[in-house]
């Protein structure tokens, strides 16, 4: 699997694939300047009147509702009609799914559309978007990491989509396209400070979209990449501040010696 | 009164708390990493459809009118009343008040409208937001400071607010709830760099909204805290974009030592 | 033409020139904490009620179409036509003009609307912006320079602005006062990570505005101070996050010795 996210690094490296990003102003200049360290070229676009151009030449669309209000629902809601009209793949990053009755309907909303998804969250917010379903499951789960998988398979049935998990463990659940069954994998990169950076979850949304438009639809290849970035910075950061500087500066350096160092993956099932 | 900062910075670790904030597009990633940094939950969100939700477990709101336009303007009222309806205290920072009619005017109806109001400004925010009342008695003034204190003092009364008035020098003004009288404290901490940086005092607001969220309403810990990690900062860089860096490790790390050796509190009358 | 720059950056931060800022979403902190970093007091403002106010007293208006909707187009438009109202420059920074119909015509008409302009953009928008005026010389053009360098000539005729086009190699046309000749000047500066860190074209936009507000209307001083100032940082840098980090550290830095040791300028023709 090394070979796997090794293979779609120096694709993405060497397509440089355009990624259309909807996403909250908190972090449009963080996630900006991830896709453009890893090798991505980035565009912060929302517009409706010119976000059908942008998704015929896009390679993906990145949706992320963390500073979400009316207006902005319904550019979403185009430029996923438009990724679906172009055959583009759509991540969605669900922040703060759960926290309000609005980010939860948003998100089932915008999950239902997008033909061809991916669903990148924590725990609790992967939780909230399967609601019932994976709660009625959840009554028996032993842990949140076993309810967050429960809720992810409720999700992978009911909208067809690949999802990651993000947190201290990673999960990475997609469908096999020959088996047509789910393969589970869970990666253990990462460091214990990076939630003190905002937006960490973003930027791996982003990452993952520009892994999706050179072809690694799963989530592993962005998972796996900012985790290892984010240990690589942590041996050289003496708090938040220096670990967003030095996280920029791994992802740019991050090679197939610094990825065989510090990948931490272990497939789950297959 | 450093015991005082300690336990509040000690409180703000241990109960994380959430702080909601409408703040501008240019700062809201470095308010939402200061207050990570210090150890609270930032959390950036705008629309009427999920403020009151957010409002009800929330522990303080901060409102920061940096980019203000009359759609912005409406969803911060809202956003204060929700804040009222949970008696959950409102940092104000009137950005720019004074520069035009309508940031004076949108300043003024704010500190009417919020129950439970800190203010936090520099000196001729602070002059401007109290207007004829402070200028009368302004003519007098040795100094701009003396003038911002007396601008300061007119805000607590006609408010019943507390006063930060952040510059060199740092006021602290606040209700003594024994005796009813107005403390007011100065800081000579900070360093001549952190105005080169963009939103320092948009940071210092979104502080004290988090002290203020665990019961230090004052605005003496958040400035404090940010005065004392900005010389830390200072101490290793070499210009305003190491400073902004080490800003935020010093946030992370600032620990009691820290608070001992560079604090430089003088109460001026209590 | 050393001297001329060195003036200028002494006049910029002796009189520390308001800019105001309407830009995108994206770079709002970056180009915020470059102008400060290099003297300059920005603010970013963009609502109607106090743009008439904000232009009576800032020393130039920088517009940057990044994040482009149609709300914004028409504050962007109001600005521009307070800035003619009180003789004020305007920066126009047309991002992404030839990546969708809205951003070419919207960068049309502001260029139309501006009376004292100067255009600073990469070589494909400057391209895309003169469309086919310069396209019809462009054919025989030997390379995208020379393309470039056609369509800025032509877009000097059209708008009467100066034009500045950032690449590589960065070229500046400006109209001599006395002769009324087009003087085209070619500075060799800069570092090729530079591209890798998102809105370093908005930083020299702000720039370009900030110089403008203190008489240096050309271009060419703001293009000369990035450049030299990214080679600085560069030679500290171990990828984009710390580029960043020391590019804002060398604006705070650069000197006249720093200017002479770095400055690669070569005038084309006068």
């Amino acid at each position: 699997m090394q070979q796997i996210i090794m293979k779609a690094l120096n694709d993405l490296r060497q397509q440089k694939p355009l990624v259309v990003n909807i996403t909250n102003y908190v972090v449009m200049n963080n996630s900006a300047n991830a896709l453009l360290a890893v090798g991505a070229s980035p565009i912060m676009a929302h517009s409706r009147q010119e976000m059908a151009e942008m998704m015929s030449f896009a390679g993906a669309l990145v949706i992320n509702i963390g500073t979400l209000d009316s207006v902005w629902i319904e550019r979403m809601a185009f430029a996923i009609e438009q990724a679906n009209a172009n055959q583009k793949m759509v991540v969605l990053d669900p922040v703060g799914c759960g926290a309000s009755t609005l980010r939860t309907a948003t998100s089932r909303r915008f999950s239902q559309l997008a033909e061809r998804l991916i669903i990148r969250a924590n725990a609790s917010e992967i939780i909230a978007l399967a609601g019932e379903t994976a709660q009625s499951k959840g009554v028996d789960a032993l842990d949140s990491s076993t309810a967050a998988l429960d809720a992810a398979h409720a999700l992978l049935e009911t909208y067809g989509c690949n999802v990651v998990i993000s947190g201290e463990r990673d999960y990475v659940l997609s469908k096999d396209q020959e088996s047509g069954g789910v393969s589970v994998a869970a990666l253990n990169n990462g460091h214990a400070m990076m939630p003190l950076i905002t937006g960490m979850g973003c930027s791996l949304s982003a990452l993952t979209g520009a892994f999706a438009a050179v072809g690694e639809t799963t989530g592993l290849a962005a998972a796996a990449v900012l985790g290892v970035a984010g240990e690589m910075a942590a041996e050289q950061a003496a708090g938040p501040g220096s670990l967003q500087m030095q996280l920029l500066d791994a992802l740019y350096q991050l090679d197939e010696a610094a990825l065989s160092e510090h990948l931490k993956l272990a497939v789950v099932n297959a």
